[in-house]
């Protein structure tokens, strides 16, 4: 397993308290950047609210992938209030800090309510996610948190490729959204991008498997316009590269904000299945991610 | 019947896939635009996604139609999943077209999921709709997309006689949205149009019959502000057109996306009632037709 | 009590017809701006929708104080359909006018639908609202619509004393939002407002009490950015003004369509805790509306 991924696991970037990660990879894109192909422009800090973005070349189409995950908000009385859709099962130990000191807890469920189980109070407010545990072997590798640190390091590996294109690490995907309206009007009017690729996490199911390659989604609870995805259908089996369609009713990702933007940008979503979703043991196959890394090479060279 | 309500029925535009009706529709323009009073510039095309805007002189108002339709998309295991709210009632005729070649076949509903019977596998992500069958008499129509054929019907014939405003056919409303954001955007950036009309199709109720007129919606599950609701129906009672208010709790249109839109837009919606909504026999009033064609004439005129 | 929260409260304002609250609003602006120790400049009338913005000095941070009540809309057969979320417990008295003349009647609720015991019939469409009945002590104020007339009396407060920044009067808050991203739009294009509060009216919990001063929201379904919060939390410590903290899972304010907006504008609720929200016996300590007074002054300064 690569060591980028390693240490992108091990950041803490729960939905709205992206900051940390946001200078963990502001300072990786610095020093990588000279060795890449292309050295690309970047817009970050606290006009951008924690999202980075990287424009190569001339751009045509930009890739999205979110920096942020599930979580819980510390309410009054030990009780936990979910943040985007985390699944604790039986019970998940989270950690976290307040003003006070480090935090280990256990979460469990009472009546559909979520409780810790830490001796003293913690601070309200105060932000809790899965505690990470990496299992890896050459060809799974099971963690908290692969949604969606699979497809921030697909991206990042990207970039050492990519010539022309616009590639954007977003918050808030994991709950509410809000950071794509604003990422989608700024890549508009700066670029005139009108192709948008979402690089995120699906769920395996009956008809999408581990080790197929690259989820392309033909739809989820929104659904890309027709010309769009054929032109992308078109490519993938170009490219040679191993991918697998998805058709489901429910779920959603950034594509959503940007189906719902005021500007006319096509979007579809492109990731890898896994399955745990949202759990501190979400499995993914390490083949599908570098199978989801060369079909954006190809993509974003031939779109 | 008009033979040009008959034609638009039988064309297939589930949401996401409206192209084949927005060529019939350019064509149907560019062939009768010459005969109309006023010849209006047309927007269409790859930048505009599938969305047509006539614009007629000097516009003050804006008036919309959808062109898309409920549906399927083809999952796995010969289950289908819905696009917009289908209703199959005990079974109906589906039929679309995949690589393979045409398809008919009956979707019927097991356990809340919806499955075709079709002999052969079809390919993922294909899109079914609803068979085709045309009743008509000469007061009233029975078949399937009356929602939305009839506004789109209504709005053509509007076009003949129309001096000054907007037609906008639009893509989506049936599933998700998102093409009115940047309709509303174009046209109030390059017109400042603050006055938009919704014609669509709502729903026979205790309150809304066949024959009554045109149906001028007071709110749906959106209510528009007050001021321009009275300006239209203090207009709508001089005009001399029979027309009937609607109150309803449910229920939305593209005003939905006016009404959120960063713009400072007006919207009411005034359509046609109909039995059946979303299956393959919905059924209207010609006559109720002809009088919201009457009244957007008038409204169009003098709002 | 003010004389002034008394006059507000009696004024009907449903969502999507805030016009007579507008124009009351915009009055005692005038009579009194002069009286400021900065007097603002006015944007309001029919391009703003019955929006009123006060821009200040040089502004940095926008509060924003919504105008609209919760009510109903007539239907037929004596059914009433709610706006917001009106909440009308064993019954509750309502009154408004049609062009027959004045209603007073009472709304009940039968089989989940809401029925209204007018004697006459009521014209379609027609909006109704609680009767005021208005008690208070020199501690506590009890009555309809305090939500969110508190909000709004703490910003004409604000007015007295404020040098640099934007007041807001918003409209249909109670339902559907919709004004929001055209006042997000203005503000950051005109004077690139990144900041903004939310005055308006939340509940009491087993964590938010009676006269423990305003009450800062950490979350409510939507979740403000964490940098933002923190630099909001140290100003309030640094206040020394009486403030509570407030994590909720659900509910929401003006403060969702600040996040979904496509500008990089940052929120946060700030308010006042009451009982029996969205009835006619709202419940509100007056210390803690001079909490919040207090705590927009320091921060609208300092932020």
């Amino acid at each position: 397993m690569d060591i980028l991924l390693k240490e992108i696991l091990e950041i803490n970037s729960v939905s709205s308290d992206e900051s940390r990660m946001a200078s963990f990879l502001l300072d990786l894109i610095l020093k990588r950047r000279s060795s890449w192909k292309v050295s690309p422009q970047i817009y970050s800090g606290e006009e951008f609210h924690d999202n980075i973005l990287l424009v190569f070349g001339n751009p045509k189409t930009a890739a999205f992938a979110h920096m942020d995950t599930v979580g819980f908000s510390v309410r009054y009385e030990n009780q936990l209030v979910p943040i985007g859709g985390p699944e604790i099962g039986d019970g998940a130990w989270l950690q976290g800090t307040d003003l006070v000191g480090p935090i280990r807890c256990k979460a469990h469920e009472k009546d559909g309510n979520v409780f810790h189980d830490f001796p003293r109070g913690i601070q309200r407010g105060t932000m809790l996610s899965f505690e990470q545990q990496i299992k890896a072997d050459n060809e799974f590798i099971e963690a908290a948190y692969l949604d969606n640190r699979l497809g921030m390091y697909a991206m990042i590996r990207l970039c050492e490729t990519l010539t022309d294109g616009i590639i954007v690490f977003s918050t808030y995907e994991e709950h509410g959204g809000g950071s794509m309206p604003f990422l989608t009007r700024f890549i508009f009017e700066n670029w005139g991008i009108r192709q948008a690729l979402v690089a995120d996490v699906t769920w395996i199911t009956e008809g999408v498997h581990f080790n197929k390659g690259a989820v392309i989604s033909m739809r989820d609870s929104f659904i890309p316009r027709k010309k769009f995805l054929d032109s992308i259908l078109e490519l993938a089996e170009a490219s040679g590269v191993p991918y697998q369609l998805e058709v489901e009713a429910y779920g959603g990702s950034d594509g959503r904000e940007i189906q719902m933007s005021p500007y006319p940008v096509d979007w579809c979503f492109i990731g890898v299945a896994e399955e745990n979703p949202h759990t501190p043991q979400e499995k993914a196959s390490l083949k599908d991610v570098e199978d989801l890394i060369k079909l954006y090479q190809y993509l974003m060279r031939n779109l």
